[in-house]
């Protein structure tokens, strides 16, 4: 039982240091996902070493080989944070009606698009002038592609102002963005792995296209119609169990399909949100919420290693594919923008720049193949988070006129898990 | 994340298998746990194969180590297991007020005591019997010994039953006899490591006497007093922040000291019941239970190997530990009851048979030391299987005449939350 005791230790800090870093940077008026993103950075292996470091047990476990105890703890930690990132967009989905989302779809559509085109061509030719090759390029500039919606949508919410237009642009656009990026990586990992195979891409474009349809069309329409039966349901507190096998289930499909486990949440909380107020689905949901997301934020923050960066080749490249990765972001959202305030199209921009646990996923998998080289991965690690840490203070900023507003959202728990009108 | 992906279908299949269970075995007026437990071992990787099989990506991420990928896909369900089972422990100690347990305590020093000496002796004697070392039979002697009390704990709260003197005896016992099974693996594993360290061991007491004394004598008063406090903290939703804090650092603290880590979690909700009706803690840590706690009953089914007993004197073994196993816990449990009704006995020794995964933790210490053989070993995980199998329905039957409130308080999780009168 002893790794379990020491998961367990290490769960014990994530969590205590997550609400504490929390309310810390509440109290300074900045998002306390930077506090908890920095929390992690802090008591993770490369600071001060409370958690992901595999105690003498755990090695043991592995007979002695200290890389697999270390995989398997931070396998266990990522299994906790991704519920943790699940719970986030289900609540997210919760949040939005598909009719609200549809209103949005034109420009959703051509931010998600210029949102992808810009930042791969910025990244491809930034690759090549540093002398890189292709494929190399190519991954790193994938990397630069796809928006990491849990940040943007989570500080939209503490702001209050996730009912608003640009953030049914910015959620529709993380969707159209997350579906090109998947082509894009498939197009990119084929080409790495030895050739491009067409039915293949074809295959996933059609699974994807099956899975929006069912949800918004479908799925939608048996929630409306059919909920009410749960009541006379034979399981206990059915609501709940169907909340979370429907939550659980479509994060699993969108993962088999190869999307990011999360669109399937979101959709989840989509379809769902036609029944949550018979069911009071946020509330019975919201302690599981409260557990789970601050895993997400700490553990992204324990695995990254300032060390890198001392060397200043790499803290070069770093620097210039977070600044594309920016710029990219916003002149991608300001292009699809035009016709909308400045603000406007500045916050969907901005809302689209975090790239979090996505660019990382991009990166791992270059290294897997082997095209991407060390100093690459550590830029684009340095990316994800850099435009995770830097995009919640900027969109506070764009939003300082509702600041009074955000401050109460954030302080009364209850009203948050509603929705703001 | 495809190897993420894998544990999220795990995970959905796992919740999903474990609701529709337990509501089939309700339907049947059988204990959920038994459906939930069942499903597990159909599911698992000795049965169907749904669950427990690390594919193609995840032994790839442990370098091609099948073995490796096993443990790591094991530990994460593991760690989603021990936290339903201290989900469980916890919502027991809520439940459980420290007066009343106190009231208990003599009786339940006895049954503690007892319970641990009868099946001890037997356990012994039986491998003694069949020419076993004494130090293997003082291994499965040890693994006989500690009750698993989260199943006791969770079929009385189904039957309705958990304010009744026999269940604050059981409930005491179950503390005893983990504080005593402890010492006794502690003196066993010394011998097997070469020789017992009488430091270490008066440090273990001092340890436990110390957590305990705090949790009685301290922590409720703290609560009692301060608790209203949490209202003015600057953390959102601080009361369940609290509570979340001090189930994982109990449980984290026990495990540590090498208690079992679900013995802190009864204690936490323990300390904390004296603050839960201000805070309807119940109803706010309620859904974070009914998502965790069906991890525990389903993750260990999925460890049955069904196969290994096709060998007869593997068998025999089994049948023969299994049935000491109920034996000594009816005979020390009734020997301690006298002087209480019949039944109040029965219910006592029965409640405290089920063995769960204390027993296989011991095995596995066994095992690790190399002084277990494999056909004990399978005995002790049979014995600790059909222990917690048999358990349910026979408190179930012994609570036949309860039966009309049992249905009722299965039917309304709501009910079940909250205290019974």
């Amino acid at each position: 039982m002893h790794e379990i005791t020491s998961i367990l230790i290490d769960l014990f800090i994530i969590f205590t240091a997550a609400k504490i870093a929390g309310a810390l940077f509440t109290r300074l008026k900045q998002p306390s996902i930077v506090g908890e993103v920095l929390a992690g950075i802090l008591i993770g292996p490369y600071v001060l070493g409370w958690v992901g470091v595999p105690n003498e047990s755990f090695i043991h476990l592995f007979g002695g080989d200290e890389a697999s105890a270390h995989t398997a703890l931070m396998l266990t930690l990522d299994v906790l944070a991704e519920l943790g990132v699940i719970l986030l967009l289900f609540f997210v989905g919760l949040e939005t009606r598909v009719s609200e989302l549809m209103k949005a779809r034109g420009r959703a559509l051509l931010v998600g698009i210029l949102g992808i085109l810009f930042p791969f061509a910025f990244g491809f030719a930034f690759m090549q002038l540093f002398g890189r090759t292709d494929l190399e390029s190519a991954f790193v500039a994938t990397a630069m592609v796809s928006t990491s919606i849990g940040i943007t949508a989570r500080v939209l919410g503490e702001i209050g102002v996730l009912h608003q237009r640009e953030a049914r642009i910015i959620l529709g656009a993380a969707v159209v963005d997350d579906v090109l990026g998947l082509l894009l990586l498939s197009v990119v990992s084929s080409t790495a792995g030895g050739g491009v195979d067409i039915w293949q891409l074809l295959l996933t474009i059609i699974e994807v296209a099956l899975f929006f349809i069912f949800v918004v069309l479908l799925g939608t329409r048996i929630v409306r119609r059919y909920s009410i039966r749960l009541e006379r349901a034979p399981i206990q507190n059915a609501p709940l169990f169907v909340t979370l096998v429907v939550m659980l289930g479509f994060s699993a499909l969108a993962g088999a399909i190869g999307l990011a486990a999360i669109i399937g949440a979101f959709l989840a909380g989509l379809m769902l949100s036609e029944a949550k107020e018979r069911y009071g689905l946020e509330r019975q949901a919201k302690p599981i919420y409260e557990f789970l997301v601050p895993f997400f934020f700490v553990v992204t923050g324990t695995k990254v290693d300032l060390t890198a960066f001392r060397d200043p080749q790499v803290l070069g490249l770093a620097l210039g594919v977070t600044a594309l990765a920016i710029v990219g972001k916003l002149v991608g959202g300001g292009l699809a923008s035009i016709g909308l305030p400045t603000r406007s199209a500045l916050v969907i921009g901005t809302g689209m720049t975090p790239r979090g646990e996505v660019g990382l996923v991009v990166a791992s998998i270059g290294a897997s193949f082997g095209v991407i080289s060390g100093d690459a991965f550590s830029a684009v690690v340095f990316m994800s988070l850099a435009t995770t840490l830097l995009a919640p203070p900027a969109l506070v900023w764009l939003y300082r006129g509702r600041k009074a507003k955000g401050d109460e959202s954030q302080k009364d728990s209850e009203s948050r898990g509603s929705s703001h009108p």
